[in-house]
């Protein structure tokens, strides 16, 4: 604290000491007679309680609790936790931590973390929910010479947490660029809609810890925090616009190339290269990862063709040749970045016998300089552009040893470009629902003691909220179901209703195509025969006598409610194809209408939506409105869990969606 | 050449000069008395020719031929290339390049190279077929210290390419792992029988430039070079067993693990971490990659929980606490290695307060002597555990600064173990075929000017190779249509035969579901008459009656043939499913009966394969089996460039499968 340069007042406080490092030491924080605003308690577990109480008397507004021994350690700790939580609510202090490494700004200067040097003073801040890997990276950025802003442990987020930092962070000048290290997130939904309001000012990088079954079990043990499934963090990120990083050196790249280089418009590289291997792998990697190479304009191209030796390639890539210098770098830099078709550019040289990398590294600085595409390096080698690397990461240019990192750090600008340009998501709210009727079988089913709704009270809750479903009413004896199936106009099935029998087709529970009243008597007592002999103890609810719908495409609509993010709605092939072929997107609701359509969009199933072969379209617009519905629904009944439509046909345009079969599962509370 | 310490006679060759560095200089390579046998050649292109002739009467064996403006430039390059060929195969004399860079052996020691300074001596050998690729890695290597046993810059590989230096590589006792840059490999076949028994021997690790058909395009440019399809080489290097590194970071992160550690006896890893972030990342990696985490023994278990403080994991990953000194290190790396369970090691340090990162990289060399288990080593940070970092690399403990990069060395030391396990690929050769149907078919089509089989022609094709087809007749007027189909046997299809109606169904060409000699009549007019209408020009070769045989799932059998690497075979789910699911796995020809079952298994069809939802599962061993009979059909015409068996219908086991629809196209000369 003291050495960071610290313009503040400090003031130990310890029961024994006298002065500590010259300072005056004080028994109790209520003996300083000064304002105190923040402290930094790093003292065994079981007396932090007490001095908790001692700052909250004496009005201390933040804590940073460093002592370990919450809850990381079992349910004694976590009790100990919610104590401590108790006291700061009581006082109206905040807290940070326990059981974290502390925090450092590098602007204020303050650094109040175990870490024993500052990193240099940056725009990038860094949160972390690993202390471990903070201390690593902390040490890593000295080496590597790299700017932060600041750098903040989470430890146990007992109060504050990751979403208040972020808020935090969107408010201070000082930060261009927001990474995160995240093993879990407890309140999903504010998490949602903080990172979504604030990508649209301030970039967000995530990497996300525990994406493994085993890796969740590592995680719990680590800090007791519950890991959320996988998929709903995905999801999140995504439909927040917050990136995602695979790993931690994918995170500090996209930091380095996010807090210096401005965001491209567009998508369409230039590379510029001194050796044709390295293009290519450049290329492959734009390639894979949908980066689009510029098409440069005929007069770039005459240009070049004027400046650079006759075997050069003057198109993109373009080949400046193994012999060039950094005169010849220059001018072609000077000529693509003045192309309107080109959007950003990544510089690739490779030590050659002529080739001047510190002076290739200063003209690229110069050139950068006021630029608004951003500009990437890629300068390969080892001894013979160590020097030339480091100034041009010195002037920020960011520099990367192999040309696909320079491509995956430039797709990520790209991706944050489109992310900034998404129009604001609209959720509507549909008027056209019946919330009584849903309202009335949901307490049917509690009064039964059921949290599966019959298939009839799932067909008509779903109908309630305006989805089409086949004709269907439920019989309890022969002449009711032929009643039904003359109502209703045939061809008709009948299927036993029982929440006990899962597989009702393979002991003849269903029977399909039925053209007549004498059949629907027929196929009645031949169900009823049937299950009574195979399962003579199944609740039988009665028949259920539906309208036969014509065959459509099979699409699936699910739900599943997630513990830290709500409703996760899940898009897709249907029938058989659903369990192996996995082609299925994921939203968290509520959708608005671009997630809905982005969510079909993403299957592979669009393709065969869209109409293959010559065969007539699908109607997405139905299948959009569905879904909008269907977010509705689970957002205004959080008692719904889950829910199932499956299969969903879907016919050509104009022509609508039946959900032809739905299961819904109702919380046990 | 004479700095590296070369300890045999070197002669300069040069019209004018007397003297070059101390050493006497010829006029002419006749002139030496000594006996040659090797020649650099760095002059200028034009004078090649004279100057190989001249090394070809003094008996000169082999050339390195560094100068470019051959293949590369254009048409007269390749024309002087290809003279430059011809004297080389007149005197016998080998020759590297032209336009490379050259040779480096670091244990003769011999540098015929550009680069200025030799690699430090190692087991690695790096075949470059990029010359820039080549010097960034040279420099690279002497910045890392990086061991090298040579360094082959491929060039243009007029006469030596990359597979005869694998064959050489294979045989040097100095060499223990073969890495390899390639954008082009021209004799595919040659490539996979080289490749596939070498591996067996050493460890083959490729990096394939210009994977995309952007990169495609700078590759040609490039070399000149033809790049075959990315799924043929993608194959190929499966198939034979060839590790493949997505980028030149993986190639030499590959290259260091193979070249230091042990093959490991199973898919089994432990992990020892004093940080529960690293540790996460490190099993989320693992769960990604396909490495298992070990279950520890019970015993290991035990004596684990005796020596750690209590709030350690003594599970894997192992947990050994922020507070662990290099002692706790080795309790720990003794007990895991020890245990039968694990296979291999994975040892994560995060430099802490008490941590010391030195102390504890001794110990792991200390303890990687000797060890048949892979141990590899992430050090993150910087400062902190550079020195530490640097000992382990120097003592052969592979060391990362990022746990994902050490997951993903040892995934590919696993994968290399797994080749080794593999059984010898045995073709057998099927001898119940009928060639000669097959030439009659072939010479009839030719004669007929035709390249594609007419649809009866392909199915006597794939029937005379064993494959079943329905029973089929081409009819050409009415009362023969009547008695095929009486023949046959109801219900029959009707189709037209023209090689120009691409579209059947859509101008009523095909009539299903026939059930009587009328029927048969009728379709058979209605199909003439429509087709008439339609396409008054088209060419008829007649009407094809074929039995309606029952349905199957729909499978797709396909080949391609490759011209690097002969025919490529595809196998996958077909119907309208092909296309936009793309549910496909490729094997080259010949397939061996694992690798038909391989590409089987390697679709996710192969769920619905095995029976789903207490479905029948289908008859893989019929589809191994035409598989088999496809790969040896193509083997032995290779005037076959492609063919669809789309679809081919699958029953459930013991009742085979039917081609139901064949197409065979012949190559055009």
């Amino acid at each position: 604290m003291i050495d960071c340069g610290f313009q503040g007042r400090i003031y130990p406080v310890n029961p024994i000491a006298q002065e500590i490092l010259g300072l005056r030491c004080f028994g109790d924080v209520r003996q300083v007679l000064d304002v105190v605003d923040l402290a930094v308690v790093a003292i065994p577990a079981p007396l932090v309680l007490d001095v908790a109480k001692a700052c909250g008397e004496k009005g201390v507004r933040a804590l940073v609790v460093i002592s370990a021994g919450f809850k990381e350690t079992g349910v004694e700790g976590a009790l100990l936790e919610r104590q401590l939580l108790e006291i700061c609510k009581q006082y109206g202090m905040k807290m940070q931590g326990p059981n974290c490494l502390g925090i450092i700004n590098t602007s204020a200067p303050l650094n109040l973390s175990f870490a024993a040097a500052m990193p240099k003073k940056g725009n990038i801040s860094f949160i972390s929910q690993s202390g471990a890997l903070g201390t690593a990276v902390l040490d890593w950025a000295l080496k590597e010479d790299l700017g932060l802003a600041n750098f903040i442990s989470l430890g146990n987020k007992a109060d504050l947490d990751e979403i208040d930092f972020i808020e935090a962070m969107v408010e201070d000048p000082e930060v261009r660029v927001i990474i995160i290290y995240v093993e879990s997130i407890e309140e999903g939904e504010r998490f949602l809609e903080i990172a979504k309001r604030s990508v649209k000012q301030k970039p967000i990088i995530v990497l996300k810890g525990g994406i493994s079954s085993a890796g969740a079990r590592a995680a719990g043990s680590h800090t007791g925090a519950m890991v959320g499934s996988f998929t709903a963090y995905q999801t999140a990120f995504k439909q927040s616009g917050v990136i995602t990083a695979q790993n931690v050196e994918e995170l500090f790249n996209y930091a380095v190339t996010f807090s210096t280089q401005p965001i491209p418009r567009g998508n369409s590289v230039a590379i510029i290269t001194n050796a044709g291997g390295p293009g290519i792998l450049a290329t492959d990697m734009c390639e894979a990862l949908g980066v689009r190479l510029a098409s440069l304009s005929k007069e770039t191209v005459r240009k070049l063709g004027e400046k650079l030796p006759s075997s050069s390639s003057v198109h993109n890539p373009v080949d400046v040749l193994g012999d060039a210098r950094s005169d010849r770098y220059r001018a072609t830099v000077e000529d693509v970045l003045s192309d309107a078709a080109v959007s950003s550019l990544i510089v690739v040289l490779s030590p050659q016998a002529m080739t001047e990398s510190l002076e290739t590294a200063k003209t690229l600085v110069d050139l950068s300089r006021g630029q608004n595409k951003p500009i990437l390096a890629v300068f390969m080698g080892g001894r013979a552009v160590e020097e030339a690397s480091k100034y041009l990461t010195d002037n920020s240019v960011p520099c990367f040893e192999f040309p696909e990192k320079a491509v995956k750090a430039l797709s990520a600008l790209i991706q944050y470009a489109e992310i900034l340009e998404r129009p604001e998501s609209v959720h509507k709210v549909l008027v056209d629902v019946d919330k009584n009727a849903v309202q009335k079988y949901i307490k049917s089913a509690r009064q039964d003691g059921r949290f599966v709704l019959l298939p009839h009270e799932a067909a008509r809750v779903i109908e309630a909220y305006g989805i089409t479903v086949p004709p269907i009413k439920l019989a309890t004896s022969m002449e009711d179901a032929v009643k039904a199936a003359e109502e209703i106009g045939y061809p008709v099935v009948l299927k036993v209703v029982s929440p006990e029998i899962l597989h009702k087709s393979d002991i003849g529970g269903i029977v399909l195509n039925i053209m007549s009243p004498e059949a629907v008597g027929e196929a009645y007592n031949g169900i009823l025969t049937r299950v009574s002999r195979y399962m003579p103890r199944a609740q039988i609810y009665g028949v259920l006598v539906t309208k036969m719908v014509p065959q459509g495409m099979e699409m699936i609509i699910g739900v599943s409610r997630d513990i830290q993010f709500g409703p996760l709605i899940m898009f897709g092939l249907g029938g058989i194809y659903v369990n192996f072929l996995k082609d299925v997107s994921f939203r968290l609701a509520p959708l608005s209408v671009e997630d809905a359509q982005d969510m079909i969009s993403e299957t592979k199933a669009h393709t065969l939506l869209k109409g293959v072969r010559g065969e007539k379209p699908s109607d997405i617009n139905a299948l959009v409105d569905i879904l909008l519905r269907v977010s509705q629904l689970v957002t205004d009944y959080p008692e719904i869990v889950e829910m199932d439509i499956n299969p969903l046909f879907v016919y050509e345009v104009g022509r609508g969606c039946i959900a032809v079969d739905v299961k819904i599962t109702l919380t046990k509370g």
